[in-house]
């Protein structure tokens, strides 16, 4: 056997090269005569392991200096009830756009905290689609706007950033975060679980604007408390040193391969060969998104008869190409296309796509 | 440069064959053409391994079916401040016994949800004791007594387990777990950080006895509830699965060193040998720990003449013993002597040391 296409929505495929990186100097790291994971975070090499990865975070994503990178514990569900805990005072006004799974759950999750409400839904429509940018208005005395720029289970993404005025933008970018430049400054916080596009799960990247530390937030432990965080440098606890030791290392790859500019061109054209795949099938595929909306990273599609599904993916895995089941609360298949999935992945997935619905069309 | 024997309190070493299993199949894990951290947690593969790994801990440590186990995140110093969240109503008395660093953070971080009282106390003479079994009580209203078994940086360990009555007792195990037998009944809570005698960092390992878990608690969002994390497996959210398939390798080569009993008897040897080492020195070492509450997973001592330590760091590290440096608070050295660290490494460290003092003296 050997590695095969894994279009898996998260874990998620990592670069092979930063595998094969961690598999060679996994019982010796550097000149530490020990494991990357063995040794103490607050011992002078593991913190300059760390201090690279957000020096190199910071170039790929152009982080300016008043926004703090912590690295935390705990995945995005976690943060969503502790961003509340942090930004605003108990009860206090929270608006969400929801436009899928995930950002009802961050609604969900806020609601012991916050008057966290819902400003504008595309679940009446099954979430197929985004809100209109004029749709919707921003409570003058709300804490922050949420929003979840890219729906890993519906495969909805907005085509803008939304306008909060003076309100501060809270982005959870878990799916598409590295996958394209973006600009920092139009947001307060931004987070990201790591097991899409950053390295293994465990591990929660956050990028928060230095003036939301100030912030009182409500009554809660030190650990809870992103400025604690800040102030120690990701290091109030062990943090979890394996993994932001890979995402270092993924943050390099990414440079290697000319950055979030060059890596968006190659999703882009990885996500328009899969779209226009299922477009052009005459209906033996069929993905029911939007086509502004339609997502870069995460592509859902069925299959006209679902009769048919175990044969696609029995068929599909037997080819080397892993993990295309839907989730299921939408069903059918799903292709991830973060940023480790190579053109040649897309092309051996279209060209299967494309001779079952001949032999099964 | 080959690997050293790693005295480090944590991230501390993991047995070698473990790292060596992880290393060769660090690519393609099992049959899945993909390495296990990069597939779905929710598939069969990873389930099977998860489960495999709570298996093995319940045969390990004989926990009864009343007992649930969960793989968690945040570290122990997240879990000061949401077993409080769990156990206790908003304000209810929560009793501590304090006996080092780590039990003041449990006592200070509960704080915000708790009336969070010491009982007793080890402070006034430094930390270099445990508190007498007839020396304090519970309060009635209690809604659990904290303590923990043994102090990393104060190298200082109970002897016996408290004595609540119908309180229950809650254990923070993280430097100490899977070092001996336990009897888990006698515990209401036990949890530990991984990163000195489980796997990695980044993973929290519990044992919570089902009926607290019907504990109201105080009001928080679904993540931050254990009965939750409890009902979904440990997958309320994606957990940290690298770190839990480690954890799992772990278990099985405790099996495979003979279970708990055989590495208690090890270990009582690995800390017999260096106290006795420290305690024949003639003065040159001194560990001030009072011998019944002398830790047998950290060593702390330190050198009669303090300007000697630079010496002591750099020939013992050259001399392939790392991680001496003991903490910054109560200085000197400390040997961590977990499960990974095999007998001969303290007779390497103690014949170091005896051959340091000679050259010294």
């Amino acid at each position: 056997m050997s590695r095969a296409f894994n279009f898996s929505a998260g874990p998620a495929g990592l670069p092979e090269a930063v595998l094969q990186q961690a598999q060679e100097e996994l019982l010796e790291w550097q000149g530490e005569r020990a494991s990357v994971m063995e040794i103490s975070h607050r011992g002078k090499a593991f913190i300059a392991c760390a201090e690279q990865a957000e020096h190199d975070l910071r170039k790929l994503l152009d982080v300016p200096p008043d926004y703090a990178v912590l690295f935390l514990q705990g995945g995005a569900t976690q943060h969503f009830a502790q961003i509340p805990m942090n930004l605003a005072a108990p009860g206090q006004a929270a608006d969400y756009l929801l436009t899928g799974s995930w950002s009802l759950k961050a609604l969900s999750e806020a609601g012991p905290y916050v008057d966290a409400q819902s400003i504008a839904s595309s679940e009446g429509d099954g979430f197929v689609d985004i809100p209109d940018a004029q749709a919707w208005s921003v409570r003058a005395d709300a804490a922050y706007l949420h929003y979840t720029p890219n729906e890993t289970i519906h495969g909805v993404a907005y085509d803008y950033v939304p306008e909060a005025g003076a309100v501060p933008l809270v982005a959870d970018y878990s799916s598409s975060i590295l996958s394209a430049p973006l600009d920092v400054r139009r947001f307060g916080l931004i987070y990201a679980g790591a097991q899409k596009n950053i390295g293994p799960s465990g591990l929660l990247l956050m990028i928060i604007r230095r003036d939301l530390l100030e912030r009182t937030g409500q009554a809660r432990a030190r650990i809870f408390q992103y400025a604690a965080h800040a102030k120690e440098g990701s290091m109030l606890n062990t943090p979890p040193t394996f993994a932001w030791y890979l995402a270092g290392l993924v943050f390099k790859w990414l440079k290697q391969q000319g950055g979030l500019s060059a890596i968006a061109r190659i999703n882009a054209e990885k996500a328009e060969l899969l779209y226009r795949t299922i477009d052009e099938s005459a209906g033996f595929y069929r993905n029911p998104v939007a086509k502004r909306a339609r997502s870069v990273m995460n592509v859902p599609f069925t299959l006209h008869d679902p009769e048919l599904d175990v044969a696609f993916l029995e068929q599909s895995k037997a080819a080397g190409l892993l993990a295309l089941k839907g989730h299921k609360l939408v069903g059918g298949m799903r292709a991830s296309l973060y940023n480790a999935m190579p053109l040649a992945g897309v092309k051996a997935l279209t060209e299967f796509m494309t001779e079952f619905a001949r032999r099964h069309g």
